[in-house]
């Protein structure tokens, strides 16, 4: 027998769309009647929320490569739980599950997405970081794009987030030279002295950018992994190498920005030093994501891989640390606590 | 026995560096004495000289992935000439030739880089155009990079001059829809008429450059050729359909800019689209470039493939037509006549 479960649990919808920075009241926390699973459908509590920059984009009401989330409707976003309720012969309850089941306590799934995670091989919470999207993303951008080679020097922006950390650890164990570009004294010292990156340089302090940059990248730079756009871009173009890769990973730098903004025109260095420059999203390497997940996994075991979250607790504080994302002010990859581990 | 020379010839030196758009003080016609060939020398008498958008990039005192030309050194160019004096076992006098000789009416090679042409397969200008270097810097840019799939809309600019009209007709004998950017109705209906693009869209007169690319490509942008960047750039970016790929030859819009100008950032777009844009140098390809040739010589003399060329007569109207070029005043490929094919 099953455990009884509350009458009502808490989501978040969007209740307008913002122009420009995004406040709490663009979100709304709603109460709503526990649902029941249907033919095949599974119920999972919710245990972590991942918050990631990409859901601003869903925020808009313009074609993207995904739809938008509409008015009254749930925040998209992945979803660590443990399966409560199951109507489906491959799921049974205790099982621990992620699931895009979206800013809420609570959810329905048909099972078909539905990913069963083993509690044994890493904590649960790397679901959905370093072992689930994020650490995908910075696995396919850097070794499809990236194509790093030892002895090259890769250099990743947003460098203490979910996806960043990750790139530059990676980059690391294949031989490269390693620096990161993070906000703030505390972030790079975390990059340089937990993760190993071999500089990293703090875009908020530093008056000039590009020559604190190229000060740490003295052989120029073959792999700029993007995770942020506008300004910090500006300052490593011109201190790529001939040949020089950039995975094009996200721009959070103008997701914020009520249409579009300007910058200096880079494409012409970009000619001569033949660069290469690739957007991408990481559902497109979905099929390849289970054999890349053993090997991370290998590594996080071995302390060879390390990950820094920052959990904030409640849904109802998810609004709040998703702002304070989009402004950087997250260390390591942002989580909302959902309910405890084990109920 | 060979024919008597001439005692001196005239050649184009820099002169000085132009900040912006170049003029005719820019520039100084010379006249110097006639050099002898040395040790396995060659003397060329030039014929045509071509003139493209890159030279402006020698101009510059800046590193690129070429040296720039010095001051008071002779302008960088292809020529197609003929060999009038050889102490080259490899060459003989009348041999027509094609070789890097600069802004010059004769000059020395080393017989190291020395192509020699045979006259009876195409005419020898084509030696600079559609079967030199513009001609292979369009194949290798479109199937290298552009990879078009038929059925596909390939998208190029400057579509009369030298590179934009072989992309165009390439990807149109490839099965591809081929829409043509242009300066003038003049222009477009070239483009269209005679060599058979589907449409072209007049830069200079469409108020809406983006309306009216999007009326030309229904179906969107899969590659976009890119020669000119700028603000026609701009109004092709929102048009790419997922996957586009963008071949970056040149950015000729801004060669006369002093400094680095600005526009819109655009790479967000390019993220969720999975864009790939990749910058290139046409000598990468150098040693695939004669299987390349002699397709698109079959295809030349078959009729299939068409050129279009902008002749201007004589070393001296040389600068003026350069500055032309930049100015988008020329009609087809841009050559210089030195002397007559046969002297």
């Amino acid at each position: 027998m099953s455990a009884s479960l509350p009458k009502t649990y808490r989501r978040v919808v969007l209740a307008r769309r913002p122009p420009g920075e995004p406040g709490p009241d663009d979100f709304r926390v709603e109460t709503v009647p526990m649902p029941e699973p249907g033919l095949n459908q599974v119920l999972v509590r919710g245990i972590y929320l991942s918050l990631d920059p990409y859901m601003r984009g869903r925020m808009r009401d313009s074609a993207s490569y995904a739809k938008p989330v509409g008015i009254d409707e749930v925040m998209e976003g992945g979803v660590v739980g443990e399966v409560v309720r199951s109507n489906n012969p491959g799921f049974a309850v205790g099982d621990i599950v992620e699931e895009r089941l979206g800013w809420q306590e609570y959810g329905l799934s048909n099972g078909h997405t539905l990913r069963k995670i083993d509690p044994a091989l890493a904590p649960i919470s790397t679901a959905n970081g370093i072992l689930g999207m994020p650490g995908m993303t910075a696995w396919f951008g850097l070794y499809e794009i990236g194509q790093p080679k030892p002895g090259e020097t890769v250099v990743v922006s947003a460098a203490s987030g979910a996806v960043g950390q990750t790139v530059g650890q990676l980059a690391k164990l294949s031989g490269c030279r390693v620096v990161g570009i993070a906000g703030g004294a505390r972030k790079c010292a975390f990059v340089r002295e937990e993760l190993g990156f071999d500089a990293c340089v703090d875009y908020k302090s530093e008056k000039d950018l590009g020559a604190a940059l190229a000060e740490a990248c003295p052989n120029g730079i073959d792999v700029y992994f993007d995770n942020v756009g506008g300004p910090v871009t500006d300052a490593v173009i011109p201190l790529l190498n001939f040949w020089a890769r950039i995975p094009l990973c996200g721009q959070v730098s103008g997701y914020n920005a009520d249409g579009v903004e300007t910058g200096p025109r880079l494409t012409m260095q970009m000619v001569g030093k033949r660069v290469t420059q690739r957007g991408f999203i990481v559902s497109d390497f979905a099929p390849r994501f289970e054999p890349a997940r053993r090997i991370m996994g290998e590594l996080v075991r071995s302390g060879r891989l390390r990950f820094r979250e920052d959990v904030v607790d409640g849904i109802e504080n998810a609004p709040g640390a998703f702002i304070g994302l989009l402004r950087g002010e997250n260390f390591g990859k942002l989580l909302v606590r959902l309910g405890p581990e084990s109920a």
